[in-house]
């Protein structure tokens, strides 16, 4: 069938060909509206799918009363455009705002949607918006609160570029602030006063001191970061500053839960002011959940950790162990060079299908 | 003789009264016409006197061939009025704005000025105007550039409220700026990168174990200091920091000059980058001078030593040793409720005028 409905999205041509038609649809944060309603629109005409939706979220799902359903999620937004639209086919690349950061993800998972009438898994698809923004406007963040049944599985795979590899489950991040007192006086008079600044030195002490752990979960070694992501402090010139406040950042592997997390830096701070400015879970990667080992098997390389935060830990907040699987290098995302390579577009295809059939 | 011209000063009669004539003429920094204006006419009027002017800035002196000269200075600028004038007699007090700092002094040098005639040492009268504001702008620091011949002397007395007491000389003070690279990575990846916050801690180990001279420079044991005024460092919340930066503060004993203080701080800080952000040298306090000697006697109590820096410094930089010397509380100045005791007043006219006569 031939159209002439820019808005009208081949599920079942050529993968490639479908990376390119969404990636030409721009989707800017709060823009997503306009390809929302075409994967809407052309998920409702594959006839063994329920389809939902939830503002510019749309979930579609299979109901064979298979016993393991699995997840397969993708965000329809983009960051800005960097005068990199339309795509350009540049010998075996797409370049073009969107390719990497996820469109050619997206693709292979309506392509999926479309032609497996039969997985071997139930499969839910999941498509949203407002990932590259404030973490409140999350479109999975609201589909969890608003339809959390509508996510329901026991295995999701995220389809951010990982190079093609499985990257597992996510690190938690904290921030804690901590507070160091002082007392004021003239510089002129120091000793009547007593530093701040010199006593924050004994938080970058414990900070110099601290050893990193690098744990083995669920087979996925992890690296833990204790880091100082900002100092400050300082009245005037002629000032003994009686305030110093230093900011922390924990990478915690998924392990540990915020609480501990929070119980672990009130330990390594014994001593000192400390306040928790914001902390996310992480996710653990379930690579031992059976649907996860095959996939894993299928990809065929060894799966690695996810260092970074992700949207899995938002799986991981349903108890579904999650991972990010997709095309592309995770690198090249936000940039203006965005680009991905075809060939890891039909990997990727090929696996997916291949573990799903 | 009566007069009803408010400007009028009578310099020979109480010294407490023209203390509050001159507090009632307001003054305050870059407004100090009126009030110079008074006094050059006040002194031009005192036959053994020879008057000269620059700006607000009002010198007169004897010359009466002595083998000494000294110098005795006094700003007529104010900080801001805060509601406290005209002055308020309270009991053995006067309250109002420049009553401490520095009109009392000045008072008791103008009247000094009009009574000896014939004193034994030769003596300079320096009123000068900006005091309480930028540096740049300070009347003694324009008459040193412009008029150095007009300052001369073999010792100095700054009018500034010193408890009765003879405060020597004056500390130096060095601001630096210590940078400290780092390599920025994702805070998630912490090993890729170099934390400069954390490696700042090396400053802050050197601050911490530093251990203050108190040296004994012309038998006024002073105390000097080594104290981070400031720190700022840190990118985004999960980004590892590539600079810190520490502004430290030194304070010297006037036996160390600007150039010995940088040379110590860049042994202190060697491996550090170390820039020098401004710089004033203390002064000696010259007790060993003759004049100073008789005149320390004279006060009857022992001298200290002054640890901020105060414009003594300026006659310093013409060789002049200084001392700080007049009534009133140093810590009532700039308060709004500033106010000095009557019989300091008349105590440092008797102290100056025995010493002179």
């Amino acid at each position: 069938m031939t159209t002439l409905d820019p808005n009208h999205l081949d599920l079942t041509g050529d993968v490639v060909d479908l990376t390119r038609t969404i990636c030409d649809i721009p989707s800017v944060s709060g823009d997503e509206k306009r390809l929302a309603d075409a994967v809407e629109s052309a998920l409702r005409a594959v006839a063994h799918l329920d389809v939902l939706r939830d503002g510019d979220a749309v979930v579609a799902r299979t109901a064979l009363g298979r016993s393991t359903r699995v997840v397969l999620a993708g965000h329809l937004d983009t960051v800005p455009i960097a005068d990199n639209l339309p795509v350009v086919t540049d010998g075996d690349l797409l370049r073009g705002r969107g390719t990497v950061d996820m469109k050619a993800g997206v693709a292979v998972m309506l392509q999926l949607a479309a032609v497996l009438e039969s997985p071997r898994h139930d499969v839910t698809y999941v498509f949203y918006d407002h990932e590259e923004v404030a973490a409140r406007l999350n479109g999975l963040g609201r589909l969890v609160r608003n339809h959390p049944e509508w996510l329901a599985g026991d295995f999701a795979i995220l389809g951010e570029p990982s190079d093609g590899t499985v990257e597992g489950g996510c690190q938690g991040t904290m921030r804690v602030k901590i507070t160091v007192p002082g007392v004021a006086a003239h510089a002129a008079r120091s000793w009547r006063g007593s530093n701040a600044i010199h006593s924050a030195g004994g938080v970058l002490d414990v900070l110099r001191a601290y050893v990193p752990r690098q744990p083995v979960v669920d087979g996925l070694r992890y690296h833990e970061g204790l880091n100082a992501v900002k100092i400050e402090g300082g009245i005037a010139g002629n000032v003994i500053p009686d305030l110093c406040t230093v900011f922390v950042n924990y990478r915690f592997a998924p392990d540990r839960d915020v609480a501990a997390a929070e119980e672990h830096l009130r330990s390594v701070f014994a001593g000192f002011e400390l306040e928790v400015t914001d902390a996310a879970p992480g996710a653990r990667p379930g690579l031992d959940q059976p649907a996860a080992k095959e996939f894993v098997e299928m990809v065929g390389r060894p799966p690695a950790p996810k260092l970074g935060w992700t949207d899995v830990s938002r799986f991981a907040s349903l108890g579904i162990p999650a991972v990010n699987f997709g095309p592309g290098d995770p690198l090249l995302a936000h940039t203006d060079d965005e680009h991905v390579p075809v060939p890891e577009i039909r990997q990727a295809l090929h696996v997916l299908h291949s573990w799903l059939s």
